[in-house]
């Protein structure tokens, strides 16, 4: 099956807002095996909502639209997509009553506009909106299909994988499944070489995608309804640990969230142990990435941001002498500052963060993207030199990344 | 002018990356005045380039490409936009010796894939790329123009604003001129009503945008190339402050990035002035939202995450009846907090922030969004109560807004 995306939303041409329901949309559909041939956005014009509909399924199988489903006048994706079919708008009145019943529970009026958003074109199947109050639809007519979903990105995650996903599934009458392997501590270059034979089979596929230092293998499998997937991707995910080792940190399935902080996390609360943070370049990013995890509080109890050396001297216990000596960007402040960042806590692990993160700061011995991570545990204190490039905000997120990988690999080498 | 954005690139289509380039051309051109009716974004293929931007140039005066200037094979969008006008691909010199000057300085051998990246239509005005290999151009024929620029936002944004920008401006006689007024306390909704009839104006014209709690409102005035814009926009500025107050917290030109965080940093260097931060449901992105700012060492020492309640006890001695009585959600404890940590640190001042930010964790009488800023400075120490909604990372990022807006407040009153 081909298919297209058409966005509608004068904010999108306005550049208010990124288009990242065609990004998600994009992502799920090739995870589901469906061939994405174009995106189109155009704004709040039933013309040209009509024109770029006619386009695209002139082109392609289906078309799924994005926005255009709010109760002002200008929203009219609906509209155009039954008059393009020719199919007249009939009133859903189990739609009418939720839309109703929504608006009563927000206490607010129902008027003559919401009404318009329980109409659809005759025959349509009605997805209902359980995060917002436009219902989406998919209309089928002469091998053709247009599914209308809300602009919204919440409610246009849920509707999809609630209901159009299994709609997709159901029709192409095969499965796909998906596992995603995140890998830390070997570049993509790197990785796709090491990888490189795998990538051209055909089932299982495997596809990479980068981000923040990271690299994420998607494993997918294509299977008749029903059956099991994991005969397939077993092997390739066995295969794929074996090239690179330890620098997998997880696998996960579609719609988890994955990250080395949530890793490290998990990792920490099933050993039954904690972890406290001194951080300097970094200035909080650490602690706050560990933090963004539900349930943190087992597992981090306090943390502590030294961005000068007399707090490094008297919250973490930092000897004059070493900052003299080595300066603060130096492994042996690093080490001191984990030591003292765990003695003080009483936590099991200590990381700290030491380095220049830029812009200015800088010198020929200690260039912006020195960096000294700092690591206490149970079995001692060790540092490690970090080069780095990027600019401000980027050296900052690459030393939380790498510090909570040295973190993760030495802990489960104990 | 009419123009349209055509987006290449084969990663788009596929999910790997949201097409942040559409958004910020879109935003930008609306600032400039150049009319926008359509994103198309379609893969790497030849033909599918070369049709796609067959439709935009029969639709509109002019199309802006982004992406597929790469050394590779499939790399194609300049001899496409070549083709399509008739025109043969022809070598420059200049760009040739700045390809291989830059391959060079980075240690890497000149392929021939890499000498496709110095051949451009023949007459084209070519734009040189100063963050990246691939540079672009810009081809005019029969009152139609084509702008190839390269995907990777930095060299993309860098030749838009250096190169393209002043084309556009040059070729529409006239000069469009904004400035932003970053607005906080106020909301969406609320600043629209306020702002009712100047929504109407034709030169200047106010437009909104919003994000993470704030607003922005964009006056834009059109004069013609040589004029002083200000005489429009200055009397726009003065009526919105007049209306809306203390809550506008900055204004700003096109480029200049601007945050409550760095408004605070700033306000706080000018008067000399130090924070301090000690966090419990934000989890350290106070401060690390203060320490995003280059310079933020001369203002921000320290700061503390206090997750348990032992570690507010020890490390900012909040007294074990106040937790007993009122537990660590409470208007007290904030206090507390703020107090100890300004004491400790010897900071001008000092931000405290408790709350639930869920998603468990949540009771009756505490419910998730439930936030506690206290706020500790030379003029004695405060706290407010806060009542946020959305998720945890939402409820976090708001409860920091606030407490940076907080402070701005009490310090600027002072």
């Amino acid at each position: 099956m081909i298919a297209e995306i058409l966005s509608v939303g004068t904010e999108l041409l306005m550049g208010q807002i990124a288009n990242t329901d065609a990004q998600y949309i994009s992502r799920r559909l090739s995870e589901l095996g469906v061939t994405l041939y174009r995106h189109t956005t155009v704004g709040d014009n039933p013309a040209r909502v009509k024109q770029a509909l006619c386009e695209a399924l002139s082109r392609s199988d289906m078309v799924i639209t994005t926005g255009g489903l709010g109760p002002t006048e200008d929203d009219l994706t609906k509209e155009m997509v039954g008059e393009f079919f020719g199919l007249p708008m009939e009133l859903d009145e189990k739609s009418l009553e939720a839309v109703r019943a929504r608006m009563c529970r927000l206490g607010r009026e129902m008027t003559k506009n919401n009404n318009k958003q329980a109409y659809f074109p005759r025959g349509a199947v009605i997805m209902p909106n359980e995060c917002g109050t436009a219902p989406g639809c998919i209309v089928e007519r002469d091998g053709k299909a247009v599914a209308v979903l809300p602009g919204p990105p919440r409610e246009m995650k849920d509707m999809f994988e609630r209901q159009l996903a299994p709609w997709l599934r159901k029709r192409s009458g095969e499965h796909i499944e998906s596992r995603f392997l995140r890998i830390f501590g070997v570049g993509e270059s790197k990785t796709e070489t090491v990888l490189l034979d795998l990538f051209h089979g055909d089932n299982p596929t495997l596809a990479l995608y980068c981000g923040a230092g990271e690299v994420t293998a998607r494993i997918s499998a294509r299977v008749p309804l029903g059956a099991d997937a994991n005969a397939l991707i077993d092997p390739m995910e066995a295969e794929i640990r074996r090239r690179l080792g330890n620098a997998v940190y997880a696998a996960y399935g579609p719609g988890e969230e994955v990250s080395l902080a949530s890793t490290v996390l998990k990792m920490l609360m099933a050993r039954g142990e904690t972890v406290t943070t001194a951080e300097s370049c970094t200035g909080g990013m650490l602690i706050s990435h560990l933090i963004d995890c539900p349930g943190a509080s087992a597992a981090v109890h306090e943390g502590h941001v030294t961005y000068s050396n007399e707090a490094k001297m008297r919250v973490l216990g930092v000897r004059a002498e070493t900052l003299e000596k080595h300066g603060a960007v130096s492994a042996e402040c690093a080490l001191e500052m984990a030591e003292g960042a765990r003695r003080a806590s009483g936590s099991d692990w200590a990381i700290a963060t030491t380095g220049v993160a830029g812009p200015d700061g800088g010198t020929p011995e200690k260039p912006v993207g020195l960096v000294y991570v700092g690591i206490a545990g149970p079995d001692g204190v060790r540092a490690e030199r970090l080069m780095l490039r990027g600019d401000r905000d980027w050296i900052r997120t690459l030393t939380c990344q790498n510090a909570l990988d040295l973190l993760r690999l030495r802990a489960t080498a104990r």
